[in-house]
């Protein structure tokens, strides 16, 4: 039995992969609950363990065999589970999130539009999800606009309850805050809505629903709003520009709407200077880990840091975004995951909340 | 049907918002769980919402009609059910905590005096909850003195079980530190105990049960401590000091002992400086959003901080206090909230953990 | 009844302790999902103490009883629980984690061996877990090198599963990394692998495991990994140097292994530094609370703040390690403890997260 499993051939990891799917679809839905149920699961490690070659059997090409798997083989079943997510990363899934949103230009005005609508989002190789989303993409469309310009948002809403956007971070005039009954009146199915504004205080902030947020943001609509400021700092200035949206609710956990090894991984060149905008949209705090080299944190919520400071673990709550500068010195594919580890790895691998910083 | 929800009569809308109520109170429950259940609830939103939607037909004016609701009857339900409750803030209840509390003095010694006891506790209109208040009022009266003044407080207890008072955040000698069993006996149902000592390290501080205190501060033995500095540094003044209690246990999310819409807003003039003092005495973070204007934090626990920074998120962990000046430039009612959007709002509108500041 | 337990003898003493044990044996069991089950006992708080009682009576010398406990009786009892817990601390267990490592020097090395094996490990009296540890430590042992020092650690896996060991802070070479199958392969059951460089950036860094890490870090595969530096900072000087990790997984609410009344209390002499290297191990922020004198925060992850900052609650995420300074400057026995309540104490006393700091 143990020399079976040592040899797998390509069917059989296939099976394996499979059952790793189901894993992951299922953690999906525990994930609701906030991460408790992931960590009531880990007891019965073995138990799963055991089921998931189990299913491996009945589904490959081995033959049913009631006997006891040796620890040795066990240990090698778990192993490869875990090798073939991190081979399998990065991988493709149907849609991309937080792509930089392309505006048009009408009397000085930068004129964007994004459409709510509900869809069908892949977060990891065959795992589907229900999404409401801007633009069919979660996070939706990555809006970025320099300080002082004027910006108009045109919303229409295709979905089948009424929705509004808050510019959050952003500090608007009241009737442009986006939210329903108390600035604005909830944009209706069907309806579109204008937001126009002069973009004020720069920095990393979000758009998201201020109407039922909770399962609207929650669902999907929500993305990054990036003011470049007029006169950046000097410590400001970087090579790659990152945005890092954290969420963690009925899409599972995810950066930038996708969970590992579907997650993007960030490539530099040994000695660029990396800025990574984290942005929570979730109900969790997510302490970010890089391996390797350290972070420089430079900016809160879009406001410069008094003084950088560093670390190498960031604790990012939600609502809040988090600017650090990371120099790219130390080559080689470092780890890079919410330090929270049943957000990031199970007894079937890596999923969730994981990504790589690859220096070259 | 549609037609007949789009132009709800008054009883309709009252029947709505006991809903609301009934929703509002299974909240109460959940919400003792952590906030997990709220979570759970929310991937049945529909389900709810139809159900409210049935209690709503039942008890109102409408035959019942099996026929399901069109989309737009229902986004337009929901949109009425979410303006009901901003339309009711600030909602009356009955009682009002953090009250600033009178003191005596008597050969230079400020003498207050407060009572422990069960009471009945309203945090919205409607959700009455068993408390273990001081004074009657959760939380109980704000004690405020000044640095170097001596502070008595006589604590009566008339609780079934054993208290004590710790202030938190107050460096006292160890006699006057209120831990049952290390510095002092448990004060038993029916006794009465004086703490007495001379006001050290100003800065917003707590006072609370060190006695069985997961359930006894949960219930509702908290207060504000403020001890006023005898110099206070140019960037503490503010025309506004305003203390917010953030809790999460048995009573639900509230602020100051109240849920919204029984919430307070803060009211401030354009220009003013608005003080506000966090202090947290729940079980779980509450990163705290204000829209339209920033914070400056400028104090931690009591102490300065270094150098004040920026920020418009700003995460207050169980037993922490941040001081924050907001410079009230931004007219407008602005939304105030937990930024874990389940501790804020529920497909049934806002509620627990959100107020506004109003800047006239 | 109230007569028999005001002046309970010293075995129904010894049976009331023998059911706080069951109780904290019930809290390591509830621990797992993340402290969610413990909130949610808080409302059954009287039921509990009821067959607390009732199973004092049947265990201990008095006859059955079903009269009911009168109020006063009941708060006696309640506090006769506490104050066993706390005159029971520090309680002895057997073993004890964090030990300094000693090494051997070979042609300029520093030589560390770990084994990984599988244990029992008594976190409070008589409350025996199973332990996943480092040389039958939890925490494993402390490795304390120099900054520039060339450090080999030789790692033993004994474990019924692969294994990995990754230096959580320390900035190493990628191929010291420690993350199977980007770095590495994984350590497989009874192989030994070696680990090999020089010390680079000073501080309180982790070395724990990085396979199947939610269970393998959860199970007590972890310990302090500390880089002296050079030259350190005035500041940083203190005459005593305290690691304390912070655990909340399958062993309940630990300090360095262990949960009151089996925590280490801190002893300094009047006038001492202190320095606390706090370590978060876990899956929740646990904020620390220190009584009758504040902390001033000199470090993050290692890293020198730009300017110290005080505070008397310190909010510690999962991965986040931070330094920080205590003059002892105000004598007495006080309470060190977790600041969310339900990991620190329950209506049958104190537990989990609470120490002492003595200041004599």
């Amino acid at each position: 039995m143990s020399e079976k499993i040592a040899h797998k051939n390509a069917s059989e990891l296939l099976a394996l992969v499979s059952s790793r799917r189901d894993f992951l679809r299922k953690t999906a839905i525990t994930a609701i609950v906030g991460g408790t149920a992931v960590a009531c699961g880990v007891p019965d490690s073995h138990a799963q363990t055991t089921k998931a070659n189990g299913a491996d059997n009945s589904g490959g090409t081995m033959a049913p065999n009631p006997a006891p798997v040796s620890a040795a083989a066990a240990a090698d079943a778990m192993d490869k589970m875990h090798e073939a997510g991190i081979k399998a990363f990065p991988a493709k899934t149907a849609g991309k999130g937080n792509q930089l949103l392309a505006h048009r230009l009408e009397n000085g005005v930068k004129i964007f539009e994004v459409t709510a609508k509900k869809i069908q989002w892949e977060t990891a190789p065959g795992q589907m999800v229900e999404a409401w989303a801007y633009n069919e993409q979660v996070p939706g469309p990555q809006i970025r606009v320099r300080e002082g310009d004027r910006v108009r948002l045109v919303v229409k809403n295709e979905l089948a309850e009424s929705t509004a956007v808050h510019f959050h971070g952003v500090e608007l005039p009241n009737d442009q805050d986006g939210v329903p009954f108390i600035t604005q009146k909830p944009i209706k199915p069907g309806e579109t809505f204008t937001y126009e504004f002069t973009a004020p205080n720069p920095g990393s902030h979000m758009y998201h629903s201020h109407h039922n947020s909770a399962t609207q943001v929650g669902l999907g609509l929500l993305g990054a709003f990036i003011i470049e400021p007029k006169n950046p700092a000097p410590i400001e200035n970087a090579d790659i520009d990152y945005v890092l949206v954290l969420n963690d609710g009925m899409h599972g956990y995810t950066f930038n709407g996708k969970s590992f090894p579907a997650t993007e991984p960030i490539v530099a060149k040994l000695g660029q200077k990396l800025r990574i905008r984290y942005m929570n949209e979730g109900m969790m705090i997510h302490p970010m880990h890089l391996h390797g080299m350290h972070m420089t944190v430079i900016a809160k919520d879009g406001w410069l840091q008094p003084a950088p400071w560093k670390c190498d673990t960031l604790n990012i709550a939600p609502g809040e975004r988090w600017d650090v500068i990371v120099n790219c010195n130390n080559p080689g594919t470092w780890a890079f995951h919410c330090h929270i580890l049943p957000h990031a790895e199970s007894e079937h691998g890596m999923f969730g909340m994981v990504t790589a910083l690859v220096v070259k």
